[in-house]
């Protein structure tokens, strides 16, 4: 865990004052540059000491063997994992002729600053070589969100006291050196050096390097050119190898001179394309960063950003390090996704090599949803993708003797890369994820244009899945069995009520896009007699209840399964600790589940149920998973636990800037980040889009002074401005119209009207619930 | 599948007429030989062509990791795997100079004989090299029953028409090259070449080799001595290397003489001793076996197999392939189990490396159920191996946080080595299967001696285990949640009948035996509370009916479950054809379950419930698994369906000698083969042990005129001779007296009596039921 002081709260920057070399890695994910397409990792620019080397491109991954000790019909024999590739950020530098190295000499001071607003990272050094040579080092490093092959680092050297002589080395480095990441040999030996060198090529200043992988047939192409500013006499000259490139700059400096090196690199990768096809591509997006230059890249960023902030922002007063969390965790889901553009979203981002670089389901069910109301673009382009892999998602139900398409529980290119099915292949639920995730961007954006695009086809597919995966009983209800629900402590089970009702509204809207579009649903092969059969398994969905209890159950017969001791379990995350027959056959919930379904279908569960509910499965919930807290901020903001919500907003926010799980050097959290944003603007916003229409409930805990945020809802952008008594609506001059409804009152809005409303904090039916013994959230709310 | 006249129909004997290629490698495991000590697989004396080459220990093993895509708590790391020793059966002819292979030249005539009372594989062969010389081979093998170390073989050639120079190797090889058994290279590497070599030395006519294990760190030493007899000279000379040593014997024949090699071996190892005390334990045992001479070894093993035939018979009259194939079965469950002498009996004996040699439930359930009424030492020997294994079971206990022991699925030393948790660790039942099997000795035997040595502490412990496992709800019943039952198609239930059922009886049995032996039952830590409550779970455990449908639940809600499209999954076995997720939560059985708990369990059922249950599940059973026909066969006959009892009797009797499953090559079922005796003399015989009395309940299918058998009975060999009529129960001259019961009439026989009592049919309360489509079993009984 990072202690609290280790970056200062501030409210559009993450600074960290010192360099803490214990906190490398993780720091390296906090600093992660990214557009969604190329990702560089906060390294230092000269490279060592490191946490973990990294630079992704979006999808850009080698194949690796999935082992079993004992095999199985179905099970995915190879795994997707993305690879390190080629090192475009290292700058080394010399100082006379000692490397400058932060663990050698005197680090008089050292700042890292990442810019929010800039989409920057600023990074200054006061050094002391070990001979006594002062210099101070600044780099800027930015990964453009405008072009989007394009990345750049400006480093500047500057003398201090004495005149010294400069060595700068701007490189490339292909198969870097990594910690091992497997205990499987076989793994280790496709990760160790997972690029062949296709090419290589280099002028006076720069110079490009093709590589390929070796199992999964991907190109790729990382180009620089250097540009170097100095007083007197400067040498630059470049070489070349298979796997490194290297500009060299030598000059003197006198005290107060300094030398600037502005590094403009691009990437490219391909399947199809060949590489001198990639090579070109990758000069040309070079051409196109030099002439735009460093200062236009960076006031292109900073515009992009603007843009971006004025419809995304969320200003939460009163809870400062919220306030920066919320705006850290919008930054990485934009960087994540911002031109991910037909590629999928991983669930680190392009911050780290964790969960292998996969795509799961939170894409869809926790970073679209944010994207969807700040950056539709960003959401309509993941489900794009995610249409683009149905063929393999057809494969796999057909292999799983399913009808329709399954796609995969964790991926990168589309095929099941799950290596152990209860929790992988049986979390159907990712296929209704994702059908909401389309049908939410629909309702939201008013826009049909993904739907005649491939989300009919996602919606259909998806939609006969179900069907063929759940079945009727005697008394006609239907029921999905033998499936795993969102918590993995609870798996391969009948009837869990989220997956039942994402299966449910799959099923609905389906048929119901099938009746928009008739022409492009009779190409699928749909006729009324297949919607009407989705429809009626829909509205018999079954959904367990607990007569006795008075509760739902998370899954058939949950709440009469034995409890799990949990003075007896004290060592977390669980799963480490028990062996998953245990887990599974208890009352104990690793991560909202039942809440989940409270949450996305808030109609369907009276006040009363939602209350209990919350009590019930709060108590079990143990949040070994970082999906969690922020559903439980939601659900428990809208039973009126505004205290235990703010307190669940808080550790959402913290997942990564402190580290709670202990894995942030592995890559950020980027669910969780996006959580966060659910957290506020779903629990004390109280925004909920169920049945078509937007419903505000705000709230505010005692800790938050006001709260303001905008969602973009078909077209317009509304602002809601929640302070504890009241809440202010508003629509800018250039917008259009809005309807929406705060609580049940509907409200129309035109452009430039405003229009306040009293907030009312309903008393809640329970009182505040208890978690597991040391399961609390860290306290944040003012009621205890 | 091995066609029907493969083998022809005789009463004490296995014959291959002729040589098929295509079947060398079941044939090897059919005609396998082995003392429960040392197994040879039925290769040729030439060592080639094979199927596969097969000598083993038994529990000598090595190591082997155990790879996941994705790893978890209390995941075995480490599997161990039966490994091909230093192969003795080798000896090689040379005829002039042209090596005798059955592949060249001309093979005019080839036998193999298992003779089931000599205890020996004879092989002849009449063959002309390519060189047109003719020579007649004879080969006779035994693994001896008596001189548990030893093993020999004769070899003869004569020459038949012309003078032929005739060369022989006797060998010993280690590190035989194997056909690849894993994908996994790391596992490949492991067992491509086990032993490494510790020492080798040689003399005129013998040698030994000393090799040890990599990994498990076990040493073995395997020795020969050669006798030969030839007219005129004979040049004799041994030569020994790392894996290998060669006596070679060469001579000269002419028309009509012959040459005669007397093979003498001898195998030991330890994990202690030293390799100079293996070297002169195989010496020792060398020595023994020349002294005795292989006549005398010849003697020796039939007087061993006479005793045993007396004892253990079954005469079968009416269907004669039924009758060889209940003795064949009987032979093999002996050879498992003869010498074994503490260590465990794998599921294949040592006739293969199928499962890695590994020892599972069967051992206890189906091998040891039959050795107890037939040779009652080695069923004790068993469990006294399964005793001594009780620390691991405790460690593995502890790490899966249960209390007392949990004893593996699967093993070879003790160490779980199960790689598939749902299908291995969640499968508690081995657990009271082994409980089961320590009370079962007890009331057959009456020998108590087991109980105090060792088997008391089985009993305590899996009581605590069990305890510790199971749970009460509210109302005060007791439950067993998340484990799997024998039907692994139906996986991490609520409530399996049978694992309640013989947990159930685990805790009664437990309790009762500490109230016997209280000092012993206090050193284990037992109070009267612990007992007591061990009790009161045994009596209120749960066994879920399905009040509307009138039948047991094999689990909680299996009635109501997703029905299995059998018409839509024509291929089998299903689970290399449909993924678990799917097999598991719908109705299809793999292999008898429920029907296990009506067979074990008999007085806890009504006969109404019976006829339910077994009408309801056969509709379900698709056995995929060899352990189910004889169980069907025994609660078949139960409810009165005779002629399907038989169909079923045909196939556990057939499972080999016919290959049904297409894997005899890799060993035999040696639990299939014991099902052959436990469907005949608990099916057509009636007999049930249930609650400390011997009652049969005789009655024959339409095709069988006679059954005939024996079982000892504490200490009294009761010998039952069925007919369609009537039933003779006698007892001989020499034994004490006996008590058991003829359906519910108590009878008592002296020694030397006989009663004789009529047979009665019932009528069965249902139909004849259908399997699912495809799976009916072979028709064998009169009425369709």
């Amino acid at each position: 865990m990072i202690a609290q002081h280790a970056f200062p709260v501030e409210p559009w920057t993450v600074r960290e004052a010192a360099l803490d070399l214990s906190l490398l890695a993780p720091a390296e994910s906090l600093f992660a540059l990214s557009n969604g397409h190329i990702g560089f990792r906060g390294n230092l620019d000269e490279g060592e000491p490191h946490g973990l080397p990294g630079t992704y491109l979006n999808s850009f991954y080698e194949e690796r063997p999935l082992p079993y000790a004992e095999a199985g019909y179905g099970y995915p024999e190879v795994g997707q994992t993305v690879v390190n590739v080629t090192d475009g950020k290292i700058v080394r530098l010399f100082v006379d002729d000692e490397p400058f190295d932060v663990r050698y000499g005197r680090l008089l001071a050292h700042e890292r600053v990442l810019d929010l607003r800039a989409g920057t990272l600023v990074r200054t050094a006061d050094w002391v070589s070990p001979a006594g040579k002062r210099v101070r080092v600044r780099s800027t490093r930015l990964v453009s969100f405008v072009q989007r092959a394009v990345a750049a680092v400006e480093f500047t050297v500057e003398a201090v006291d004495d005149e010294v002589r400069v060595t700068l080395q701007s490189e490339l480095v292909a198969n870097e050196a990594l910690p091992q990441q497997s205990a499987d040999p076989r793994v280790s030996a496709v990760l160790k050096a997972p690029l062949v060198s296709v090419d290589h090529d280099c002028g006076r200043a720069g110079a490009t390097l093709v590589h390929r992988t070796r199992a999964s047939g991907l190109q790729m192409a990382a180009g620089m050119e250097n540009h170097v500013e100095a007083p007197g006499r400067v040498d630059v000259e470049t070489h070349d190898a298979d796997d490194w490139a290297r500009t060299t700059v030598v000059c003197v400096l006198g005290a107060g001179e300094q030398v600037r090196l502005q590094k403009y690199l691009a990437y490219g990768w391909s399947g199809l394309r060949s590489h001198p096809a990639l090579r070109d591509q990758v000069a040309g997006a070079l051409s196109g960063a030099r002439f735009t230059g460093f200062e236009g890249l960076l006031r292109e960023q900073r515009e992009y950003l603007e843009e971006f902030w004025d419809a995304a922002d969320v200003q939460v007063d009163g809870d400062a390090e919220v306030q920066q969390a919320v705006r850290f965790g919008l930054f990485h889901v934009l960087q994540a996704g911002a031109r991910a553009e037909q590629r999928g979203i991983p669930a680190k981002g392009l911050t780290g090599p964790g969960y292998d670089g996969h795509i799961f389901w939170d894409t869809e069910a926790y970073v679209l949803p944010v994207l969807t109301y700040t950056a539709p673009e960003a959401a309509a382009d993941a489900l794009r993708w995610r249409a683009s892999t149905l063929d393999q998602a057809r494969s796999r139900a057909a292999e799983l003797r399913l009808a329709g398409a399954a796609f995969p529980w964790r991926t990168i290119r589309g095929e099941e890369s799950s290596g152990y099915w209860p929790a992988g292949t049986a979390a159907f639920h990712v296929n209704g994820d994702i059908a909401a995730a389309v049908e939410r961007y629909r309702i939201a954006t008013g826009e049909t244009t993904l739907e005649t695009d491939g989300g009919l086809a996602v919606l259909v597919e998806t939609a006969r899945m179900w069907r063929s995966l759940g079945h009727h009983d005697t008394a006609g209800r239907w029921h999905v069995a033998g499936v795993t629900g969102p918590d993995e402590y609870t798996a391969v089970v009948a009837d869990n009520v989220f997956t039942n009702l994402v299966a449910a509204q799959n099923l609905r809207v389906a048929a119901e896009a099938c009746h928009r579009h008739p022409d492009l649903a009779r190409s699928l092969g749909v006729d009324l007699e297949e919607t009407a059969a989705w429809r009626d398994a829909a509205d018999a969905v079954h959904v367990p209840y607990d007569e006795d209890l008075r509760v739902h159950q998370q899954c058939e017969g949950f709440t009469r399964r034995p409890e799990w001791d949990f003075e007896a379990n004290p060592q977390y995350p669980l799963l480490l600790h028990s062996p998953y027959f245990d887990l599974y056959r208890k009352q104990v919930v690793k991560q909202a589940d039942l809440q989940m379904a409270l949450f996305w279908f808030a109609d369907r569960f009276s006040d009363e149920d939602k209350a209990r509910a919350v009590d019930y499965y709060e108590r079990r919930t143990v949040r070994d998973s970082s999906l969690s807290a922020a559903v439980q901020a939601v659900t428990a903001a809208e039973v009126g636990h505004l205290e235990l919500a703010h307190d669940y907003v808080y550790e959402a926010a913290s997942v990564d800037l402190r580290d709670l799980h202990h894995n942030t050097g592995d890559g950020l959290h980027i669910a969780s980040l996006a959580g966060t944003w659910l957290a506020l603007v779903n629990g004390f916003g109280g925004m909920r889009d169920v049945g078509g229409s937007l419903v505000f409930r705000p709230r505010l805990p005692s800790g938050i002074s006001r709260l303001r945020f905008s969602v973009r809802w078909r077209g317009t952008k509304l602002t809601v401005d929640v302070r504890p008594e009241q809440v202010e609506y508003s629509v800018r001059d250039h917008d259009t119209a809005v309807e929406f409804k705060h609580g049940d009152e509907t409200l129309h809005l035109r452009a430039g009207q405003s229009v306040t409303r009293p907030v009312s904090v309903p008393e809640p039916l329970l009182p505040r619930p208890v978690q597991p013994p040391g399961r609390a959230p860290l306290h944040r709310g003012g009621d205890h």
